[in-house]
């Protein structure tokens, strides 16, 4: 077997059709058709073995996490995930593994309703990049830069529980049922996809939160020239961190990375419709603070409205 | 410096704007907006320290040859190159390293009037992966699929010199001039762009011989349900393989990859128009045999007209 009758074998078969793919895998390049009141939304993501995840997890895992984070951008986006290229580096050529990293791969395609149109399988270290597109009303996409001073910062689930994961990967201590459901975080996120509507109909601004809820307000903060302030006991931290890190829960929660939650604002005056809208839906999403004037990260408590300034912390590779 | 500051520094000023970036680098997505007259095309290759280039090279070398490799694509489909994303895997943060890095990147995006809207950045073995996007007029990209039997196959230039460039990496006995023009044709391949109007016009299939013009030429005839005769004489070998390959010269044009030619197919009738179209841009193209019924490669020459057959060999990473 060749990377040719590879991608024949494994990646050319994928059930997802659709319409708007005038070629697919096996050219030079995939030929699409974009609708003229859509926008275009590109992103993409490596996922390094040994960093982002263990060369001994299930390949089938690897290949759905992949696909999971980089949708998770489109759902930021308010988004409709569309299609995606997957260059895969590969140190051999593995016919069980690549069975259960295909599986992985189609299940999590399938999930979102994401097209492979093509993609690269060269011999390597072991690494994914993966480049999703994805589709937008003209001028709809969401972005980083759009909160005003007074918009009230919104967290769309609890945190940490991922961040969590990664801390205890080696620890054999814990119940079955708490160990299942953080790999369940780390290894299978759910990219908030169900959020689009609400988030094309209120949000002024909104990201995903893959590097600590931090560092990710932050990055709205610079891009919309603003700072915010939010309130500690309002930040949605994950059950399983209120269990297992007593007093440093919250710092998980504002630090760990990996859940891909969403972070997003809307003006104050949308607050209520949107929460009526999140209940219609059976969703939940948690206010955690106000955007201001004035630059940086501040946190108050409860019983001390003096907001204080923070760092955020947050993943660096480097 | 982190991953963020390292984007802001190196990435983010670079000077091609294109006026359909409704969003580039630094939001979760880039959003992009395709007129409703154009199909979006898509490719992504990866390029693999120690597999597809050397650490020691020069970094401009490696990402001017990153870009070019993968606009070659577009080139093959007949599409204009316009965005690109960049995942770039790197085992230390070196600032004099991305600096000349950097250089190269904005050299080929230049060239190509290509804009870097997005992109990654993650530590681990040096790799990189673009995607590149483009467009071409609804349905007006050229595939592999479209040849039609005794439509002529022409190659755009002389082949093998990048193959033997690898094959000399290590031979210092070289007159100087030699080894540059040979490094020139690895390290700098110009994607053909200045054909796309000719493929456009008179092209049924086409394809970049990335894997060897033998391997390439049979990805056309897989696609079209067709073989293919190709005279041994009409195959244009660069001077330089000839010179120094001497019986084994056709053999390194006909499986050596990396010289970013293109092969395509015209119908026979078109063929005194398109070489007069060539002529006026002062192009030159080869014809170098017929597309056929019956699967498969085939070899004639002036001497003996019995077509045999011949296996294609091409690269292959496994």
């Amino acid at each position: 077997m060749n990377e040719f009758s590879l991608i024949e074998h494994f990646f050319k078969p994928f059930p997802i059709q659709r319409n708007d793919v005038l070629l697919g895998i096996g050219d030079d390049a995939a030929c699409l058709q974009i609708p003229s009141d859509k926008n275009l939304l590109v992103s993409t993501d490596t996922l390094v073995s040994g960093v982002h995840f263990l060369p001994e997890w299930n390949p089938s895992d690897i290949a759905y996490r992949t696909v999971m984070v980089n949708v998770s951008d489109m759902a930021a986006m308010a988004a409709e995930p569309c299609w995606a290229t997957l260059a895969l580096t590969l140190p051999e050529l593995n016919p069980s593994w690549l069975e259960s990293f295909a599986q992985g791969l189609k299940k999590a395609l399938q999930e979102c309703h994401v097209t492979l149109v093509g993609g690269d399988t060269t011999k390597g270290p072991l690494s994914l990049t993966l480049t999703i597109m994805g589709m937008a009303s003209h001028g709809k996409a969401v972005k980083r830069s759009g909160a005003n001073s007074d918009d009230i910062i919104l967290v769309s689930g609890p945190l940490g529980a991922a961040a969590l994961a990664v801390k205890f990967l080696s620890r054999k201590d814990l119940p079955l049922e708490d160990t299942q459901e953080l790999m369940d975080k780390l290894l299978r996120p759910k990219p908030r996809l169900d959020l689009m509507s609400v988030l094309q109909k209120y949000a002024s601004s909104a990201i995903d939160i893959s590097d600590g809820l931090g560092a990710d307000l932050n990055h709205i903060c610079v891009a919309s020239k603003l700072g915010a302030c939010i309130t500690q006991e309002n930040i949605p931290v994950h059950s399983l961190v209120k269990k297992y890190c007593g007093a440093q829960a919250v710092d998980l929660a504002l630090s760990g990375g990996d859940d891909y939650e969403l972070c997003f604002t809307v003006p104050a005056k949308s607050l209520d419709s949107l929460m009526k809208d999140l209940e219609q839906m059976h969703l939940v999403c948690y206010p955690i603070g106000v955007m201001e004037k004035g630059q940086g990260l501040r946190m108050k408590t409860e019983n001390n409205n003096e907001c204080r300034h923070f760092r955020p912390s947050g993943y660096s590779h480097f």
